[in-house]
């Protein structure tokens, strides 16, 4: 076996518990001794120890001497759970493998240094690329204190969200709606606009056979013209927050609900989304119509793109994005990462490009 | 080895040939004895020998007792290269596997019975929607008198076929340009509106490393537009004609130009599709713009479409389809039979879905 293929296992586990870890990262571990694997590791949930206390536990008395595979580098700082590179060092462990330094400033370099330092070997950078591409939330976030923001849409093959009359039900088959539950289950908070919470009162829920984790619900609603009796008020089932720039006093009757006030001369989006991620929310998911999908991507706030296209041809009705653009050469640019085939429908999951222009991150 | 695994082999051999047999079907032939294959053939070119005589010439005497497996009935009458049934009798075969029935009036179930009557064991039906779908555009000539129709579209991942400004240089990446020459390389002709003529000034030809067959180019052009010094009138490359209801009188200075004009009181299209039919034209690639698809879709004259999907985003401009429905369900359908990624770009391949209303298939 290879380095190569314990570190696929690393991030096999670390994969597998991508959304139920936020605000930090998916993580895992593996503790292996001449091609025999002692202890596996994945973190399970912030707070809770993280991929190399397991696996180091797991292992026992046997990590003296052992390879310790991660996807992350090991943390330095003592935090909820100890650091992590202490616990390494104790442990007796021979060589660590790192597949990407960790951004975090408390980290950054110094876990590896702390090993390093103890004489232990660390080699850093076998499947970067991937490892990165995993916890690129976790990256955004800690680089720019917003969300890490996917914006989600279903139109037909002809780009249209709906007819020229607004009917959108169903762009596409119930095989993809069943799936758009499973991606809100992946996310901290789900961001509707209130038009959609007056025209279709969604619960905007995760409703999964298996159950699953309901994402916090943020109506932006300038006018605030959220019903008192809308199903995210009402329900119960997870907080709903409501951004408003209206001074309007609206007592919701659920201590589920609470309504956030921005400031009306700072960019309302922008300032939406640096709140958000005040409060520890990671990753958002934008299941928004035409004009907050189209201020998401002008404004460049949005990092990907979940497109279902139905094969259908419906004709004029709104489009995807709304914006006006002279030149092809102008166009907002995407790189498609992965697309399949969802019931009769095509999921077509991109990337925007990143531009070199950093005052995108800028408030 | 079983009936399936050699059925395979001769749609394998008859899918090499798609593009090459027009008006003829593509068909492959494997004759086996005992686990051993003794011939192979495959159609060529209309004109030329039938797949079961290549591969009933390629086995000789062994063919006695053995088993030929073919992708379509063989035909029972004496046409340009005698009829292959009488071929297969004479060649001493024990049992014939056929997919499917030969829907040409001429055949359809005859061959069949031949071969039968004269002793021989046939079996009818193994990968029959295999076979369907192989010769799918044989069929719909036969059954329609108008050629198959294929769409060809490439679009932003909004919809759009054009900035609002009507640049569209270029939407899709140079990967997916070239595969729309390896596409032409498959059809008969090739279809587009005077104002591509007008604008683009193309050639329509198919240009690959290792050459390929140029269709021929059929300009819709009601007014005679069609400029004297264009391109796919000068370059000589293949026949171009060009369709009209105008009585005007322009003298094309090139033996590869025929104008044919059109009864206006006829529809203009259904009647352009009758005439390509009767002149042995069995596949037609339409690169048009919105309006050609949209006539297209909504007179339900297209078969099935290649649409290539950008990874962009541009906003308003012109739209795939330009029809205008109320509802949802009122939407033409179609059906993704592969979606793959070309270069940046994806390549939706889709065929649309069958109306009961046989009326469409009149003139």
């Amino acid at each position: 076996m290879t380095d190569l293929h314990y570190m696929q296992f690393a991030l096999q586990l670390a994969k597998e518990t991508i959304g139920q870890t936020s605000p930090n990262p998916s993580v895992g571990a593996v503790c292996v001794k001449q091609g025999e694997i002692l202890g596996i590791g994945t973190h399970l949930r912030a707070g809770d120890a993280h991929a190399e206390v397991h696996a180091l536990q797991m292992a026992g008395d046997r990590a003296q001497g052992a390879d310790l595979y991660v996807s992350l580098e090991p943390c330095s700082h003592t935090g909820r759970t100890g650091a992590c590179s202490d616990a390494i060092i104790r442990s007796g462990i021979r060589r660590v493998i790192v597949a990407t330094v960790d951004p975090n400033e408390r980290v950054a370099g110094r876990g590896i240094e702390k090993l390093r330092a103890a004489g232990i070997e660390v080699d850093v950078g076998l499947c970067e690329r991937e490892a990165n591409m995993l916890n690129r939330p976790f990256f955004h976030y800690i680089q720019t204190g917003m969300p890490y923001t996917t914006l989600k849409a279903a139109i037909t093959l002809d780009g249209r969200l709906a007819t020229s009359r607004g009917d959108s039900k169903w762009i596409t088959s119930a095989e993809a709606r069943h799936h758009v539950h499973e991606l809100r289950h992946q996310y901290d908070a789900i961001l509707v606009g209130s038009g959609t919470v007056l025209d279709d009162n969604p619960f905007l829920t995760t409703r999964l056979p298996q159950g699953g984790k309901h994402p916090i619900r943020i109506i932006l609603d300038r006018r605030l013209q959220t019903p008192i009796d809308a199903n995210v008020v009402t329900d119960g089932a997870v907080q709903t927050i409501i951004f408003t720039t209206s001074d309007r006093n609206v007592a919701y009757p659920s201590h589920f609900v609470r309504v956030e006030r921005i400031d009306p001369s700072r960019p309302f989006l922008r300032t939406v989304l640096k709140k958000l991620g005040e409060e520890g929310i990671m990753t958002l998911f934008v299941e928004g119509g035409p004009s907050i999908h189209a201020s998401m991507i002008e404004e460049r706030l949005a990092q990907d793109a979940y497109v279902f296209i139905a094969p259908k041809l419906i004709g004029n009705g709104p489009s995807l994005f709304t914006s006006d653009r002279a030149e092809m050469n102008d166009s907002t640019k995407l790189q498609f990462e992965r697309v399949t085939q969802v019931g009769p429908d095509i999921l077509a999951y991109a990337q925007f490009e990143k531009e070199d222009d950093s005052c995108s991150q800028e408030l």
